[in-house]
C-alpha cells in the first residue's frame, strides 16, 4: 500500500555492533583470520573471499597513499581510511593506530573518533612517536613501559564498546621474552582486550614460545608476515586467537599492475593482457552498481505512485 | 586498586541517542529551540547558552567556507561539518542537506552516511538540483512533487533512527497554500517524521495559515528570519513544534569581527578593542583545555602506577 | 660549509609545469599514453612502466572507495584523488571530471580548485548530472549543447595553464556521427584544447570515422576499452593524439587480490601465494622510504654541525 | 564574436605569487599586519579591513574546531584550514605550523604541502612535539638546538619561494634573552627567512630588547597579544618587520555570539538582536553570491550563443 506511512522501524538495533562481534570473535576457539586492506575495494574482496576481520593496515594505507609507513600520515587520514573501510563491509575492522597518534591526549581523542566511526577496535603499540614501519632497520625504541600503560587504561577508560589491542614490539626491539611477558602483564592490568606480539623472525619458534609462557587471560593474536609457512591449525593448537595477513592483497596487486603496465607499454595494445584482467562487469558488481540501480527504480517508482494517489 | 584491571563498561548504553532525543523533542508540547551553527565553537555556545538543538546551517557553513549557497559545497563538506558539530555537543543535531545533494541514490547515500556519523536529523527540501539559497532572488522552481516523495520515501526507509524532516518550499516559489499543504499530505504519507514549513514574508500569517490548515499528524518547523518580530510563546500556541534560528549566530559573528577589525586597524594598536574581547581563558574553557590537562595528569599519573606495581 | 647559510633558491622555477607539458604531449606528432590510476600508489607504477600521463579516473577511483560511478563521489572527493596523484608522480595529471559536478558555477569551482592543486588538465563529458558510467545500461542522455558550451567556455576563461578536454558522448548515447561532428564544432568554438571522443563498439571503426570526417583543429583523444585489439601505432597513424588506458590497472589489482586471498583462505598459510607477490622491499622503495632515511640523516647530521658551530 | 575561439591565456603569469610578495612585504620599512584568522569568511573580513597578511592561527583554527591547542589537530586539518584562507584571499597566508608536526621527515613533507597548496610562509617554534599552547601552564620544554636547526635547514632547502619562519620560544620557556639570541643565530645560519619572537609578558621591554640586541639580518616579528598597548608606530621605530594580530577575530566574535544567543533564548525572539547583526545581503556578498550570479548569466547566455551560430 503504497498510500500509506511506511512501518516504524525498531527503534533498538539488536544485531550486535561490529564491537561486539570482534570481541566475540576474538573469544572464540577457532582463529579468528583477519586481511590486511588498503581501499573499501579490497576490504569486500576480504569479506567475499571469507575471512572474518579486515585490518586496516598502516602500512597498506600509507603506501597506498605513496608515503612512507612512518607517520606521515597523522590520526585524521588513518581514521578516515579505517572508517571507509568498516562503511564498506559487514565484517568487524581493526585499525593499525600506530602508537596512539601521541601522547595520552592524543590516544583518548583517537579512542573517541574511532569509536564514534564505526571501527570495532584499535590497536596500538609500544613504541616511540613519530615510529617505523618494523620491518625497517632504524630506531626501534621502545615507550618507556609507564607512558604505554598509561595509553592503555586512557583508551580503555574512553570507549564503550571498541577492543583495545596492546601491540607489544619487546621481541623486535630485542628485549626478547622476558621484556616482552613483564609488558603484557603489565598491559593486560592496564585494561587492554587482547595482545598482539609482533615478530620478525623467520620461524614461528619466538612468538610460540611467547605464547606458552604468557600465563594471562587476554587472547593473544600474530602476525605471520616474514614466518609464513604457519598454517592455521598450528596457530589455534598453539593457542592463538586470531592471525593478521597483514599485506599480502596490497603486495600481490602490486605485482600484477606492474605486470600488467609493463606489458601494455610493450605490446602496444591491451588485448593481450585482457585476458588477465578482471571484467568490467565484476568491477559494477563491486561497486554495487546493479542494487544502486534497483533501488533508484523502486523509489522513482514509489515517487509516482505517491504523488498520483493524491490526485 | 590500579593494580587490578579496570571494570568493564557496560556493553549497552541505556541513554537514548541524539535521533531518540531529536524525536522526544518534537513530539513534546513545549516549542524546541534550534540555533544554526557553523563551528563546533558556535554549535557550544549554542548548547551553553540553552538551545535544544543545534541546527547544521547551510549558509552558515557555505558562508563561513567563502562560498555561495548554491551546491558549490557537496556532500562531503556538509556531512563533515554537522558531523563536527555532532561530536562538539550533547544536544541534537538537525542537518540541513538542501535538496538531498541529487536524486534517489544520493539521498540513500546521505541518509546512511550521515546517520553513520552521529548526526540526529536531515532535512531536505522540495527545490530543484543544484539549488540558491532561498532568500536570492533567481530560480527557486520545486522538484517535482514525485521525484521529492520517492526521496522521503527512500530517506525514511533507510534511516534506523535518525529524524526525516521534509522542507516545504511551496510558499517561497509562489505555489501558496494549496500547493504547500497538497504536497504536505504526500510527504507525510511518503514518510517523512516532521514537516518544515518555509517563508520570506515580513509577518508570520503565511505560516500561521498553513499550520492551522494542516491536518495531518507531523510535528512542522518554522524558520522566523524575516518575520523576526513572533515570539517562542506564539509559535507554542500556534501548535509549532520547532523554531530554528537559521543564521543570527553568524551574522552578530560577522558585525563584531568587522567592527572589530576595523578599529585594529584604525587605531594600531589593540588595547582600545581588548575590553570587548572574549579573554584567551574564556576560548581555553570553550576547547576543553582545563579537561585535557586534568585528563593527561590522571593517566600518566595511572601509568606510573600501573608500572611500579609490576617491578 | 654548514655555518653559512643555505644559497638563496631560484625564485623563478624554469621548469615548464605539468600543464604546459601535458599541451606539448598533446601537440607531439607521437601518441601519447594515459594510464588510469585510482591511488598515488599505482600512479608511481604507471610512471615507473613509462607512461606519458596519469588518468584519474572516476571508474577506478569510485570502485576502489566501494560506490557506483554514478557521483556519489562529489567534487571535493575526486579532486583530493587526482591532487594526491598529482603529488605523487611527476607526469602531468589529467582528470576524469564527469560533466562538471553541477551546473557552470560548479565548472568554474572546479577549474579553480583543480589548477590550484596542481592537475594538469580536466576532462568534461556532455552527460546530464547526475551521470551514469558510459557502460552501464540506463539514462545517457546527452547535456543540452548551450549548457555544455557554456561550461567549457566557462572553463576555458577561468583557467590559466590547465588543459580543458570536452569528451563527446553522442556516438554512447546513439547521436551517430552528425551528432559527434556538430557538437566537437560547437565545442571547439567554445574554448576547448582538445576533444575525447567515447564509444563502446568492440571495434574502432566509428571512432575511426568521426576522427577522420573531423576537419577542426584540437587534439582528438581515444579510451580504447572495448575496442583493445587497436595498436598505438594505428591510432598514430590515424590521427589521434592520445590513448587512455582507462582501468586495465584497476582490473588486474582486483584479479589478482581475488585469487590471492581465495588460496589464504583454502591453504590456511601464505607460504604459497608468497612468491607471486612483491617482496617487502618493493613496498618500501614505492613509498620512497629509503630517501626519507637519507634525508633525515642528512637533516638531523647538518643540525648537530649547525648547533656545535654556535659553542 | 562568440563564434571564434576566445583569446590564448598568457602562459606566464607575471603576477608575483603569494610567496614573493610575503617576502616583500617583510623586507619593506613598513611594519606589516597580519590578523589571525579561522574561516575563509573571517580571512575576507581582515583583507577587507586593510591587513596585509593573514595568519593562520593554530589557536583559532583548533578553538573553532572545539578541541585544545595541543597537537589534537594534526597537520591535515591544519593544512586544509590554512589552504583554504589561501582560496579566499588575494593577500598571502602565514601559516602557524607548530614545532612541524614531527620530526625532520615531517617538516619536509610539511613545506612540500603547504606550497603546493599556495601557502606563502610557514612559521615553526622549537618547541618539544606534541606541543601546548604558549599562555598555557605546563610542559613548555624547548626542542634541541640541533633537532630544531635540522628541521629549518629541511624546510630552507625543500622550499622554492615560500617564506620559512623559526619561532623563538626561549622567553616563553624561561631561557631568557641570552639564549633567545643564541638560537636565533643558529636558526639564521640554518636558513630561516625571518624570526618570529614570542613573548606573554604584558609589556613589550622583553622583546624590544632582543630585537635591539639581536645582529643578524632577518626580518623580525611579534605577536603583540598580552602587551597589547604597544603601537605600530613603536613597532616600525624598533625595527620589526611584521605584527601578528593572532586571535582578537577570534575573540571578537565569541563575544557577540555568546550575548546574542543569550539575549534570544531570554526575550524568546530575535527582533531584539535583529540591529545588531550584519544583515543577510551582507553574507551574501560575502560568499561572492552577486559574482556567481553574474558569472552563471554570462555563461549561459554564451553557451545559447554558440550553440545557436551552429545551427
Amino acid at each position: 500500500m503504497t498510500g500509506s506511512r511506511p512501518p516504524q522501524q525498531e527503534q533498538n538495533d539488536l544485531t550486535p555492533n561490529a564491537a561486539h562481534r570482534l570481541r566475540a570473535a576474538l573469544a572464540a576457539p577457532r582463529l579468528t583470520r583477519a586481511m590486511g586492506s588498503h581501499s573499501p575495494l579490497s576490504a569486500r574482496l576480504a569479506e567475499e573471499a571469507g575471512f572474518d576481520v579486515v585490518w586496516s593496515s598502516g602500512l597498506e594505507i600509507s603506501a597506498t597513499a605513496g608515503v612512507p609507513d612512518a607517520h606521515i600520515l597523522a590520526m585524521g587520514e588513518c581514521l578516515d581510511a579505517a572508517a571507509d573501510l568498516a562503511s564498506a563491509v559487514d565484517i568487524p575492522v581493526l585499525a593499525d593506530c600506530d602508537s596512539g597518534f601521541g601522547n595520552v591526549n592524543n590516544v583518548i581523542h583517537m579512542v573517541r573518533s574511532y569509536e564514534a566511526r564505526g571501527v570495532a577496535g584499535v590497536c596500538i603499540e609500544d613504541k616511540q612517536f613519530p615510529k617505523l614501519n618494523s620491518f625497517i632497520e632504524g630506531n626501534q625504541d621502545l615507550a618507556p613501559v609507564d607512558d604505554f600503560a598509561g595509553k592503555i587504561r586512557a583508551a580503555s577508560e574512553t570507549r564503550t564498546d571498541m577492543v583495545v589491542v596492546a601491540r607489544l614490539e619487546a621481541l623486535i626491539s630485542g628485549q626478547g621474552m622476558a621484556g616482552a611477558l613483564r609488558r603484557a602483564d603489565i598491559y593486560e592490568r592496564a585494561g587492554a582486550d587482547a595482545l598482539l606480539i609482533h615478530s620478525k623472525r623467520k620461524d614461528p619458534g619466538e612468538v610460540f614460545a611467547v605464547r606458552e609462557a604468557y600465563r594471562g587471560d587476554l587472547p593473544v593474536i600474530v602476525v605471520p608476515t616474514t614466518y609464513n609457512q604457519v598454517t592455521v591449525e598450528e596457530l589455534e593448537q598453539r593457542g592463538f586467537a586470531m592471525a593478521i595477513y597483514a599485506n599480502q592483497a596490497l603486495r600481490s596487486s602490486i605485482r600484477a599492475m606492474r605486470e600488467t603496465l609493463t606489458r601494455i607499454m610493450r605490446d602496444g595494445t591491451t588485448v593481450n593482457v585482457e585476458p588477465e584482467l578482471a571484467p568490467l562487469k565484476e568491477i559494477f558488481d563491486l561497486q554495487r552498481m546493479p542494487q544502486m540501480l534497483e533501488q533508484q527504480e523502486r523509489y522513482e517508482s514509489l515517487g509516482r505512485e505517491l504523488a498520483e494517489a493524491a490526485q
